[in-house]
């Protein structure tokens, strides 16, 4: 299969603020929303590996009414048969997950699917199955995810050189980081804590945000 | 919307048997299905609330293949999208998960959709909403799921004199209340622990599914 070339994959570029109850406890998901989108936040995930799925059904789909009218592009952790049911934007899933090639079978064209890889054989894998961007990680050290698997700068530099869609940096991204994953290729950067745990949401993705606008 | 008349609703009939991991903990869902299958079940499910998507997906699909092989139906509970990538024959959703109708929606016309109900209301909601079967429990005291709402034979009866769809009792079912279940009217029992915890899982199955041929 050779890449495809999605409508909206020139809007898979800046801050991608992750959603994840396990950092964000005690907030509510769409004012963190609002606020990371206030704050120049271009894509949005809500990752919940916890509630059950009525209840996410709901949050999920006020999240992409909220995303949808603010131009910002929402994507659903894991959950396929969720993305499905509110008609998300795109839903991206991790390597225990489905199988990337599966989900592209089970969505319609118009969904962009997302891939975590952590190796350039990996990222390639996931574009010739469909993928319409790869995210790269964990860069850093984080704590706000118990299973993820560890890759470099340099992992980065060499995915993003060997294939063609988006490439999304990933894993214990902050201030004192991000502009170094922006030199290393990352057309996205996705933090979670940063951002959702933040006591400004909106000033801590404003700040993450304007390293994108500064170094390009 | 009238209820769904589907070609497949003709086998909702008899020995309902649900693989769960928090109960078979330590046996291998096929074997499982190979036995309870041998001894005459009708219905298999495969209910997993613990395990990632990837693994799920090779479970499900290799239970759906063998199910499939012996003319029984196979169910999904919970994860449409798993239902969706191994094309399996139905899914099953409880109280808290994708609604009945938002499920009619993303899955084709020719998977079957059974919904957990616990009173007439609430059945009756789940065929207008498109379910090809209703359950009905739990019925009996049950230590196999934490989270059910109880019902009664009573409930059960008036259940499946208000709905034309095939009804299916759940919840505390084993060899001294099977009788009972059959006698309210129900089409389908569901089991878990009086077989895939039994010793011999083939016999258990046998012994249950004695018990629709003797009454009806």
């Amino acid at each position: 299969m050779s890449p495809r070339s999605h409508p909206s994959a020139v809007k898979l570029r800046g801050l991608y603020v992750i959603l994840d109850p396990e950092i964000s406890r005690d907030r509510d998901f769409a004012s963190i929303a609002r606020e990371a989108i206030a704050g120049g936040a271009r894509l949005i995930q809500y990752r919940d590996k916890t509630r059950e799925k009525g209840e996410q059904y709901a949050i999920a789909g006020t999240l992409q009414t909220l995303c949808r009218a603010s131009g910002v592009l929402f994507f659903v952790n894991d959950h396929v048969d969720i993305a499905l049911a509110i008609d998300a934007d795109g839903v991206h899933v991790g390597h225990r997950d489905l199988p990337v090639a599966v989900v592209r079978q089970i969505v319609p064209e118009t969904v962009l699917v997302g891939a975590s890889t952590n190796s350039v054989e990996e990222a390639r894998a996931a574009v010739a199955d469909g993928a319409d961007y790869v995210s790269v990680g964990r860069l850093f050290p984080t704590g706000s995810k118990a299973d993820t698997r560890p890759a470099t700068l340099e992992t980065l530099r060499a995915v993003k050189a060997a294939v063609s869609v988006p490439v999304c940096a990933i894993g214990g991204i902050n201030e004192s980081n991000i502009e170094d994953v922006i030199a290393a290729g990352a057309d996205m950067a996705a933090v979670i804590s940063a951002v959702v745990a933040a006591e400004d949401v909106r000033e801590a993705a404003r700040r993450l945000v304007g390293s994108f606008s500064s170094l390009r």
